[in-house]
């Protein structure tokens, strides 16, 4: 990662209105120059999922409150995005949200249960269903959020975020969250035109919200195709990849760096590694070597942590981020994370020490 | 597939009873055939799960009663096991069984929770829980299934099974199902001795249900290492492919063909094929073909047709099992199967309409 690398994006911060931090203080941030190849002086680090339940605080702050009503309380994203800054150190705050949320802005019946997640009030199988999924309505208290973040967090970028339309379709489908995905794959197989229609709202709808985001504030995005691996690559080329371009590309005009992700996607990462995207996300199912083989050169890669290290002891913890660190330098860019989002049972004073061990590393260098 | 090639096993049948349904009716079997690469005049199709909740008269037979105790109820797994062969003309029974039911055998507490799965008592997470795994009990209720089946199916092989150390090791260690399978991993990365001894004493008892099964009157074996493909390929060498080596081992002077499965374990594969088994089961996120050449040409393949496609119509599912049968052809041998097991909710008329089609076909020439 010595080597200044040519920023993929055409227009860095292109569309950003002039008082934007991508303008200023979070260009030069190690997450932002990691993303588009630059050199950075340290690793910048991150995690999925480090704004929640592994934190006492965010217990604290959301007591038995619904999750839904959470993300639309300005104070409450605010706060919650903060508090792993605070106390882990990490390089990137990501916004306390949900993928769900665009879609409760649109006036879908979408209820997070607790220990189970997204459920829908009645799957979305047919023309109607689809129909019924409106234009993003009001998401003031998160834009409001944002701007908040912003203006407290300075040169720390903020990360926005949204699903993918295939992963958001097979919740709308399904009805609720699914091992299978029989009646998502049965619809795309056997009803293309309903599969289509309803990936296109969807990707409509989350190129709204991730502009919204962007626009308050966001200094990258995050594109949460969790659950792509269920597909085969021949299935995943056809009739999900087109859409996820799509909504990647609806923003491209803004010019912020944007990371595609998915888990269980080791087959899938060569074509995961579009020209609409900077950043690939790997899971931990396959070693950051052979994910950055997939991904290329002209991709920076984000990654890959197993989860379940920090309940194996700190010095497992730190060979393994060793190990990826290493493998990192052989990359276009390299941000730090996990393979997956932060399990909440996990204990928050490991995931301190792995920042502070990472922060004490100099950036690796290609062998 | 039309060219006889070699017998994987050096002898076939070499340990078992002259009365043994593989020293007579089944040696011929298409299922036999295929497993050892000799040439079929149709490619032979069962289905995992297909003795289960899809059909009417299974959820008749079973009622409301427990799952476990189903397992161990004679005239129930003999009933439960025809069941699909009568309605489907499948070309293999596979005993009506649960992984878990050699540890129940064993003295541990364990349950089958409706719409959860296997349930322990308490988790299995040091070296006096390790102990407590006694060996095998008494089985007799399943050998016995075993051998009234034999006697019925003639030419038709029943196929025994076993879960594999590690999916095994993880229900035991996490106390139930799991998605992230934290405590698993964090034992075996940082508590190596109490995670070697544990799978070894899983290889032993799984041995040992195993040799009961093929004594009885099994004429094949798999072994279901569901939930290997949650494991990097370094992982999976280094600490779990020695137990399943050492087990399928354990069983090789019987001389039964071998089936080593698993899920998501497109990275695996080519691990997974190891001179202790005949048979790799590839899952539905890998196209057969990509299947074949990580497998290579020393073993047959079985599988891949996704469990969701019955849900799709029976013109997709023509579509996608043509696919695959073509595919096959590519292979030393082919056992046509899901790439997963049959979903509750699959309408079994699709089930049977799949087997008349492919009872239809000729087998495939290799391109």
């Amino acid at each position: 990662m010595a080597v200044l690398t040519s920023v993929s994006l055409s227009e860095l911060g292109a569309g950003l209105p002039e008082n934007h931090p991508l303008r200023g203080p979070t260009r030069t941030s190690p997450l932002v120059a990691a993303a588009l190849g630059e050199s950075v002086d340290r690793t910048p680090v991150w995690f999925m999922r480090q704004a929640g339940r592994s934190l006492p605080e965010y217990r604290a702050t959301r007591g038995d409150g619904d999750m839904l009503e959470a993300c639309f309380t300005t104070e409450m994203v605010t706060e919650i995005t903060l508090q792993p800054i605070r106390r882990h150190g990490v390089d990137a705050a990501v916004l306390f949200s949900d993928i769900v949320v665009p879609l409760k802005a649109a006036g879908v019946d979408v209820t997070i249960k607790k220990g189970v997640g997204p459920v829908m009030g009645s799957p979305v199988r047919d023309a109607a269903g689809v129909a019924a999924i409106g234009e993003l309505g009001d998401v003031s208290a998160i834009t409001a959020a944002v701007r908040q973040l912003t203006a407290e967090l300075d040169d720390i970028p903020v990360i926005g975020f949204c699903g993918a339309p295939f992963t958001l379709a097979s919740y709308l489908i399904e009805g609720g969250p699914s091992r299978e995905f029989a009646h998502t794959k049965a619809i795309m197989w056997s009803q293309p035109e309903l599969w289509s229609s309803l990936l296109e709202r969807l990707t409509k709808l989350c190129g709204q919200f991730l502009r919204e985001q962007i626009l308050a504030g966001a200094s990258a995005i995050q594109l949460f195709d969790s659950w792509a691996g269920a597909l085969s690559p021949a299935d995943y080329i056809t009739s999900v990849l087109p859409h996820s371009r799509a909504l990647l590309d609806s923003v491209a005009d803004l010019g912020v760096p944007r990371v595609h992700f998915g888990v269980g996607t080791g087959e899938l990462l060569p074509f995961m590694a579009v020209p609409e995207c900077e950043v690939v996300g790997v899971d931990q199912r396959v070693s950051l070597a052979t994910g950055i083989e997939r991904i290329g050169s002209n991709h920076s890669v984000q990654g890959n942590l197993d989860p379940a290290s920090f309940f194996a002891g700190a010095a497992e913890v730190q060979r393994q981020a060793a190990q990826i660190v290493r493998a990192g330098a052989a990359a276009r860019g390299h941000i730090f994370n996990l393979g997956h989002g932060v399990l909440p049972q996990t204990d928050p004073d490991q995931i301190t020490r792995l920042v502070e061990w990472l922060h004490q590393q100099p950036p690796a260098e290609a062998d």
